[in-house]
């Protein structure tokens, strides 16, 4: 298996440092936190500084792994289309549209996007865990030009790290998580500030809907914002679909005081989830060798279809039947 | 101990019937549902129709508890003043100003609102559980022209329940509750809805913070419409600053992309909720006996505050120091 150099050892990074490692592959990582690369060492993984680490990775032709927030991707880039241009490249971030733009833009290698769905509210490479994306959905792009022998490899990454892997197009896993990730925590925010401006009775009063609509917005701020903020556009689209729905709720108490569509919808949304993941599903097979093999995966996941294995020649998984 | 007449034997009433006899009061019920009535029976629960229900209240001066939905209020609000005039009333549903002005309306019986902060998805007799209230808040109302001894008595019942007591007025809790418990499930709905429209890919991906933010648009529709219409007014006031807040939200995420503003705030007002979870308490006794014991005791909530024992001449608890 090809080796990994993982650029980043916080969280999500240090983690898939652990899991690769554990899966086999010879590994090494980088960061610019000293204390996050003094913590990875001494937990016995080989760390070097950027440089080094890039030019590792172009001697042994690593596949890397962008692991660093989304305001360092561009000038890492820049350093690996200097220090690494034929290395296959790969990253964790949360939004894939502009990633994939920023590597066009600026290095020649080949590349795929990944985005495991899995996280917890600490952080840094003593948080991180190889057990971490045990049972999650991991987004990996598989946009018109890919090439499909690195989205493989890719996809065996995830899924070697204990993942199921969720094949789409970068700008469709955009606008998904603008609504399943990003807007659920603008919105545990607003909640938040509205249950505030109760004061203490309302505190005194908060139960399980309070708590569990606010849980998120005890996230570390910079984190939601650098979320939230690298996925405007389609985050737009998303708070204007809540601003509509919550202002014709508005609308409906002031005139009727009948809150029913706000409310039978929300309830068919949330039953929509709870029959998802109870749905039979049945297997599927993508020739990768097909020359439809990207709109294949595209389709696999926007039905709702997930990954399970790889081999040479094909990607196995599910779909809802 | 008074006895307890309850009239309706859903979840809550029914919970109430089983603590109100566990703690030792002679206790009957009566509903309109011929299922919880047969059931309540088949437990052993004294039952009646409501017409010798009420007789027997008024034959024994008994507390008689309204615990129907807030639409079978006023006609049972009538029929208290026709058969039992005399015999003090408090109430459990989840709104307290249109309560106090249907039984003013309509009832000359002594009155005190209540508002136990418990619940679970089922309903029905069935559901009941003499623990349901046990750690929970329960508002009891002390506006201006309440007895307290009627206060004492009915906060004695709560507190034989398990719960502890919440004073403060009709109107404070209906502001609060629309915060902390309408605006939250309005949000879910809303967010279930736009979570929903982003199709199965959405379903696939949705993880932690969606699911936890869509949670309570699962509870049945009719009591989430029940709740959140039959507190209008309170709720509006609710939504306009919900919408303020996602529309100053969307405004800065379309101008300059920041959202900075709107997350700290949020973080902030989650902090606050556990910052008040944590807080150090100091003991506090309101003196019943004194002119000024309704304002001390409405003074008490709105501080955070709560009462956990009552005796004769005096109600004591605790509040944030």
């Amino acid at each position: 298996m090809r080796a990994v150099c993982v650029v980043g050892l916080g969280l999500i990074g240090g983690s898939l440092l652990r899991a690769a490692a554990a899966s086999g592959r010879r590994v090494w990582g980088t960061t610019s936190s000293a204390a996050d690369a003094a913590a990875a060492a001494e937990d016995g993984f080989a760390t070097a500084d950027l440089d080094a680490a890039l030019r590792q990775a172009a001697d042994e032709n690593a596949l890397i792994v962008l692991a660093v927030p989304l305001p360092a991707v561009e000038p890492v880039v820049r350093k690996i289309a200097e220090l690494a241009p034929g290395c296959p490249l790969t990253d964790v971030t949360s939004v894939k549209g502009p990633v994939a733009e920023t590597v066009a833009q600026h290095a020649p290698n080949p590349f795929v996007g990944g985005h495991p769905m899995a996280g917890r509210s600490a952080s840094g490479w003593s948080a991180g865990d190889a057990e971490l994306f045990r049972g999650a959905a991991w987004v990996v792009t598989a946009d018109d030009g890919t090439d499909p022998a690195l989205w493989r490899e890719v996809a065996e990454l995830a899924l070697d790290c204990g993942a199921h892997v969720v094949p789409t197009s970068a700008a469709a896993h955009d606008d998904a998580v603008a609504r399943i990730s990003h807007l659920p925590h603008l919105l545990a925010a607003v909640l938040a500030a509205c249950g505030a401006d109760g004061g203490p009775l309302a505190m005194a009063l908060a139960a399980g809907s309070f708590t569990d609509g606010t849980r998120v917005a005890g996230t570390r701020p910079e984190l939601v914002l650098a979320m939230c903020e690298g996925n405007r556009a389609a985050l737009l689209d998303a708070v204007d679909d809540a601003l509509g729905r919550l202002g014709a709720a508005r609308g409906a108490l002031a005139s009727t005081g009948g809150l029913r569509a706000t409310v039978t919808a929300g309830h068919a949304g949330r039953a929509g989830l709870d029959a998802h993941r109870a749905h039979p599903t049945c297997p599927v097979t993508v020739d990768l060798a097909d020359d439809e093999a990207l709109a294949d995966l595209r389709d696999l996941g926007g039905a709702g279809g997930r990954i399970t294995r790889v081999d040479a020649g094909a990607a196995y998984g599910e779909m809802p039947d």
